[in-house]
C-alpha cells in the first residue's frame, strides 16, 4: 500500500520547506512538492491584497476571503487528480482553519493513501527564524505556531526546534511506504 | 460558452510571464496562472540535472527524460482537473516538442474550452532580452524561438517584439469569452 | 581618458537593470554594477518601512528619511572609493530629488570621469511593464517617470519605450572611453 | 571606542546571513549589511563562470581568478571608505583563502575598529542545511566548513549547530561597543 500523498502542516517559519527539500532528496522515488505558496503565487496580484483574496495584516494575522476559498477548492481537487494520475506528492500547508482545513483536504483526497505530518516549532524559536529569514511579515510565526494544529490529526509529528530539517525528513521518510 | 483555459506557448524570453501577469490584471474574473516553471520548481533537485529529468545544456538546449515526462503527464491531468472544478487557468508553456507537446495537452484538456495562444518573438530580440534578464542559460531564447511553434495550431498569435506585454494581454483578453 | 563610472538615472520600471546587464555583456572590460536596490537591500528591515528610512506609499510614492540619507551618503562615498581603487562601475539610480540627487553624486565622484545617462520611458509604457513584472508597488512607474529627470544634466539619453535594452546598451557603450 | 565594522566569516550554509539579519534587528543603530554575495551579484555574468572570475565546481569547490581578485580589492576599499564616512557595516564573508583572506581585509580596514567573528557549523549539519535550502551547489558546505577558518584570528566565535541565529546575534551584539 504505497503512500501517495504526504501532507505537512505547520505555521509560518516552522521549517516546512526545508523538510520538503530534504524529503525529496532522501526518498528514493521522485516526489513533486507543492504548497500553499504555489497557490498564492498563482493568484492575480489583486487577490493577494483584498477582502476577497488573502490579507497579511501588519501584526502577522492572515485571513482569506471567499474568492480565495473557491480557487483553493479547485486547486486541492487538482492536486488530488495529480496523485490519482500517478505522481507522488508532498504538500506543504498552513491550516489557518485547523481541523476545518484538514477536513477540506480529507474530502478531496478521498481514497488516496495519505501520510499526515505535523511540523511543530516553539513559537519563540519560529519568531527568531522569521527575523533571520527576513522575507516574512513579522508576527506570522507566533500567531500561527499553535493555531494551525488545533484539532488536526496526524500520523506523526516532528519538531524543528529540536531537530534539523534533514533529521525530520528521515523520520518522515521512515513512515513512507 | 466560457473560456476555461488559456494556453500560451512560446520560447524562453519571449515574454510569456509578463503577458500572464497583465492578463490576470485585465481579465475581470480571477484566473490562476501556472507554467512549466511551476512544474520544474516542484521537482526534486536531482531531476533538474539528470538524464531522467531535465537538462539545460551549456548551449541553451533543453532536453527532458522519461521521469520528467511521467510527472508532467500527471501535472497536466491535475491542471485539467482544476479547470473542471471551476478555476479559470492560464498556462504558460514551452512546447519543446512542438505539435507533440500540444497533443499531450489536447488529450488531457478534452472537452474543456481552451484558447490557444502563440507568443512569438524575433530570435534576435529574445536573445537580447535573455541577456537583459540575466537569469537564464544563454542560448535558450534562440534555440527555442521557432522550434516551439512547429506544427502547433493557435486561435491567435501575439508578437512581443512588436507590442508591449500589456497590449498583447488586451488582444488576448478580447478573445476570452 | 578612461570612463570610470557610468551613472544611469531613470524611474521605476524604466528598464535600467536590463540595460545594466546588457552593458556588462557588451563592454570589453569587467564592470561592477550597483544600484539603489543594493543599498536598500543592505539596510535593516526596520529602515525599509519607517519614517527614518524609506517608505513605499500605497500610491507608489517613495520618500526617504534622515537615517536613509546618512547611510546613503556613506554608500556614495564607498562607490567613489571603489572607482578610485580601480574598479569600473555602473550605477543604477532613481534620482527621487532630481537635480539635488545628482548634486550629491557629483560632489562625491569629484575628479572621476563619469558618463551620465538618462533612461527615459513613456509613463504609460512603464506602467504596463510594472504590472508585467508583478513585483513592484503599483504607481511607482508613473509617479517617477518624469520627476526623476527634473533638472538633471546628461551626456546622453536613451528611451526604452523606443529601443530594446540591448540597443540602448550599445548606444551607451559607444560613449564609453 | 565605537565598533565600526563587524566581519562574520564562515563556510557556505553555516548560517551567516540569518545572523546578519538578526544582528540588524537587535543592534540599536542602523547597520548596513554587505557580503561576498553582494560582490558576486555585482559582477558581469561572464566573470561568474570563467577562469578569470569565479568558478563553482560540481563538487562544491569554489575558486576565483585574477580579475575577481582585482575587483574584490576595490570592493574592500569601498567598504572601508563607507565605514570611514560614518556607516556602521556588517560584512558577511567566506575566507576561501583562510588567513590570507583576512589579511586582505585587515590591510584595507586599517585603523577602523573591527569585531572579527567566526561562524562555525558542523560540516554534517551544514551539509543538511545546504540540501534544505535547495539553492546552493551541493558540496560547498562540507568543503568550506573548516577550510575558511584556517589561521583566521577572531574576537569571538559562535556555532550555529548549537545555537539559533538570534541567540548567536545576541552574543555578538553584546561585544559591540
Amino acid at each position: 500500500m504505497m503512500t501517495q500523498v504526504i501532507v505537512l502542516n505547520g505555521g509560518s517559519s516552522s521549517g516546512k520547506s526545508g523538510i520538503v527539500r530534504c524529503l525529496q532528496a532522501v526518498l528514493p522515488d521522485p516526489w513533486l512538492a507543492f504548497g500553499v505558496d504555489t497557490l498564492v503565487d498563482a493568484m492575480p496580484a489583486s487577490l493577494r491584497a483584498s477582502d476577497a483574496g488573502i490579507e497579511f495584516e501588519p501584526d502577522g494575522e492572515v485571513s482569506v476571503g471567499p474568492e480565495f476559498r473557491t480557487l483553493e477548492a479547485a486547486w486541492i481537487e487538482g492536486i488530488a487528480a495529480m496523485a490519482r494520475a500517478g505522481a507522488r506528492i508532498v504538500v506543504d500547508e498552513v491550516f489557518l482553519g485547523g481541523a476545518n482545513s484538514q477536513e477540506r483536504w480529507l474530502r478531496a483526497l478521498g481514497e488516496l493513501r495519505v501520510l499526515w505530518v505535523g511540523v511543530r516549532c516553539d513559537a519563540a524559536v519560529a519568531a527568531g527564524r522569521e527575523i533571520a529569514r527576513g522575507d516574512r511579515t513579522s508576527g506570522m510565526a507566533v500567531s500561527q505556531a499553535d493555531a494551525v494544529h488545533r484539532g488536526v490529526v496526524y500520523d506523526l509529528e516532528v519538531d524543528t526546534s529540536r531537530a534539523e530539517s534533514m533529521e525530520c525528513a528521515r523520520t518522515i521518510a521512515a513512515h513512507v511506504k
